[in-house]
């Protein structure tokens, strides 16, 4: 049976297997210090653009995040996501597991957060008299793309970041899926945007050709003070720190993050022509490798004999509206094979 | 330049990089909720000779360590362990990260604890008319093998197990290096031994032939109640929870787990044997795959000219103790090479 | 210049400062293991119709919902309340801060829960085939009266408690204000209601005449395990334990505490009398001690040269919602006072 | 009975009951911005000769210092106490709780901390190749008088200060028990010593005489940001603050404090000259107002019935140490009686 439930059913690019392979018996120092990491490092680095980047290695995206955001916040703040965040929904609580409330404001466009209401829910904290007794919003996070697939504009992020340095708070930019947002065709976000305009970004690798990995960008020297002994007591420091670094080697050269990234969105467009020209009515208008189309529960019934999707949600009683994911590892066979059932 | 600095220094066991490449494109379902991780699942717990095992998979020890004892202690329980145990001394507050205290007690024999000292630390406890206003002792905490390569006899677990039974606390194992102890000659603690006596454990992946991963055993059932979420909101739980299921698989076919423990033993052994020939002091007496010998700071440094080691505490001012690790890598080559510089 | 803010704007009762005098230099055991401590919970288990109920004393009220809201959660679960809930806005983060997500509904008739919005919430959630990754509806958390001064009647508890038992979730009012809730006119929810339905209330002390000072009451000995020891460890226990137990005993000696929330109640309703009689209109429907009532910004001004009151919130440009408060200590001459100026 | 158990056993100091009176019905803002509180702060300014000192008021001794600690550290350290000390020992875990390790080192004289094992334990961490695994020590915390009643002399603080400023670490002083420790004749640490040399110290109300209540000072604007948030996030934040500014006012009028602590100790030193003449072993040499004596066991039975004191701790198979504690509140007569039953 075909599958289009995720992003991340697949093992990786096989040549992350082909770099495990080669450097297979060689031995490295642990815990990311070892010079395929520094490697790794550099060709991230020049990617931004920022030679004063920092960047470590993580590996996963929960992890991420429960990390990053516990390292930048003071324990009275709260981070400020939409309430389709991934932090929000999808964590089981990993932010509040460290101490951080999640404070939200409502998506727009497929869960993107307007600037206008992150100012408004910080004038809003600032004018109330009683803000002491209050958790301070400390931080904003947005993904990019959304948790709906879709994109910020270098516009709106710069917007976003207008409203941070008038609060003089930092803007954290979740990339589980970053790899699609950069290969969508008309998007104007690139790295080096990313690393002027976020504090703390990361790189997905997991959804994105890894086996497993992420990799955390803090700009301009900005890592948090003795951020590897606070990935350690998150328990989120890899021993074999370099299997982390030979898969961003090996993603950083030639392109390779960029190519895998293609590849998804490309398939989701074709998918996407075809699901238009069939009249299909979308969900959320993702341009990045996730679709959200609205089908009836029959027809849904009847792709269900030959396609894994995942249930989104239900529409109404006699609709629902279903994902179907491409990825780095989808083939032009398995989206024909698709759009031969729709 | 040779190196014995650790048992995480390669990549994994060869048959592990096939078995990935070879499912690399097959698609699984998310979060360890595949056929994989089932079959692996089901080997481990034949070996463990328990099929109501409940069996997890996660990324590293000091994760595993964290979650578990989060998860198995009550708000106001710490656990209890030697003064030299990894989660006393080099997890960087993890335990205390998720709120609990570490209760030592002195190691004896290389780290290990002893039952009366277990007793003892339990009994003055309730002893004490204060102890309400003090953390309860609320798990006992040990290594097999311990951090200086040590090993428990059953006799000695089952008289720890008899002090936790007599305080209803559980036993947990930390078996980081568990492939080492399991491969050990004269041994008497083999799986369905840890698995009588203990109430979690875990089967180090990381140090004995895996890429990375750590399978935790909870016998007779007794994961906690939705540990699968615990695993989450602690940022612990894979997304490519397959990545870690294939490498068990192939761990426990074929007795590659314990064939990759015994070479790492076999060829301490030979080291051993040439440290004793040559009338060399040890430091700890490990039967394992870590050697603590003691040099002359001279010896260290024509030493260190050819290998890599770990310098593991002054012993007094002209000799240092330093550990040499061997692994499932350590070739005979490089044992011999080694043995040439001493 | 009269003060209308709070009910905590004064010390205390007389009979309480009567009664700290008295027993001033007779020595008591610590951290509320006294005899004074023992007749409080005795006068309390009668007033609640619960031989069995276990009663604690604690301080304040955000200490007292930490405290009693982290003792009776998992760590994966979360405790659901109203939007305007106080756990949800007004402690600072204290639920999040010991690891608990607070989940929110919409407030109804100035911020009460309906049953059918979290029936809705509870059922969506284990509906959710995403659930096991996102935060267990563990407790669902209420406040009689409400933050809106509102109360919830007997029906509509009820109606509460199935949900909760449906679901198998505590339920827990937070009572910071029950004195004027149990004082109310026509309320049916009475002590012995309460603990019929509740599995954790707090008869709330600081603003109904102590001095400061919370009786948790969990019925039908359902105190979590080592409760004790862990209010210590939320830094909690009062050595003096006495002094909170010497106010208990005396607000619960001749209906003091009722009598208390009956001065707080009736000289609000003078005043809300006074309002309906000038036309004033109210911006939640309160029948307890705290009034809402919506003045043009110009009458405010000149409201607050003689009177001191809360702003609520801006209700449109010209207009305001004002919170007037009257308590325990509130005097007839001075409720006189405040209407002759409306 | 007489009652020498310990120095919490009775409600105040006259005096404060006078001034709750006086002041019951007069209303205040609430969280301590009241004028009381601004008062007692200006007078504990002056006694600490340092206007720029901030001050807060708290509840209990336990809560002060995990407030305090954890508001001091970053999540990555951890504080460095003796074995003996109060935070590691009689806490339950309340500084663990908020993610903080505490490391120990030994105690010398009566549970003090030597410079030179606070140095040893910073320079070891330092030099250790894997400190970045393990927790920083961010803090040190003594107590004046220690747990065993015993004092620092100024040049054993200042030694601590040079360590302390050598590793940029802030020094915190538990002063419980202060007001005993500044009333000890021949003592040469006074307010503005502490006041001087400790980043954070607290004047311990609660055991000298107050109802309930700790001041704590951060000497040179030193508060950590947003402290009042951070104490709400603790729920330690009261209401009525100005119930803690009206004790603490009244305590440094007429240097009331200081009497009440020159009563605790010169009833022990008439207790302790007894006790020498007629030939007791000292377990402690406590010149402050705790008094820890070695009796005979049948001894121990004997005055068992006249007198409550507390165990301390068995010294052999016939002898115990206990601990009489007198206080604020200790008169002339219950003295005379207790030396009468020796």
């Amino acid at each position: 049976m075909l599958s289009f439930v995720n992003d991340y059913s697949e093992g990786c690019a096989p040549q992350i297997l082909e770099a495990l392979a080669a450097h297979n018996l060689t031995p490295e120092p642990g815990y990311g210090c070892d010079p395929v990491c520094e490697s790794a490092r550099a060709k991230i680095r020049e990617a931004c653009a920022d030679d004063s980047a920092d960047v470590y290695f993580l590996c996963g995206g929960t992890q991420t995040n429960a990390v990053v955001i516990d390292s930048m916040l003071a324990s009275y703040e709260g981070v400020v996501a939409c309430t389709t965040g991934h932090v929000a929904l999808h964590e089981a609580g990993a932010i509040e597991a460290s101490g951080h409330k999640v404070l939200t404001v409502p998506g727009h466009d497929g869960g993107k957060m307007a600037a206008r209401d992150l100012r408004a829910l910080l004038a809003a904290f600032y004018a109330d008299g009683s803000h002491e007794h209050m958790v301070f919003p400390g931080m904003a996070y947005i993904s990019q793309p959304t948790e709906y697939g879709t994109l910020y504009t270098r516009a709106e992020l710069q917007e976003l970041r207008a409203v941070c340095n008038e609060y003089d708070i930092p803007l954290y930019v979740d990339g589980a899926r970053l790899g699609y947002a950069l290969a969508t065709p008309g998007s104007d976000v690139d790295l080096p945007c990313l690393t002027e305009l976020a504090d703390a970004f990361y790189i997905g690798g997991t959804k994105v050709g890894a086996l497993f990995g992420e990799a955390v960008v803090f700009p301009r020297h900005g890592a948090p003070r003795h951020f590897f002994t606070q990935v350690k007591s998150h328990g989120a420091l890899l021993a074999k720190g370099f299997v982390l670094g030979l898969q961003y080697d090996t993603l950083f050269t030639d392109d390779l993050y960029l190519r895998l990234g293609a590849n998804g969105v490309t398939r989701a467009e074709q998918l996407r022509a075809a699901l238009v020209e069939r009249g299909y009515t979308f969900h959320a208008n993702s341009p990045t490798n996730q679709t959200f189309v609205v089908l009836s529960n029959e027809r849904l019934a009847e792709l269900g004999e030959h396609v894994a999707y995942e249930v989104w949600e239900p529409v109404d009683a006699t609709h629902t509206a279903i994902r179907l994911c491409t990825s780095w590892a989808t083939t032009q066979e398995q989206v024909d094979e698709l759009i031969s059932y729709l």
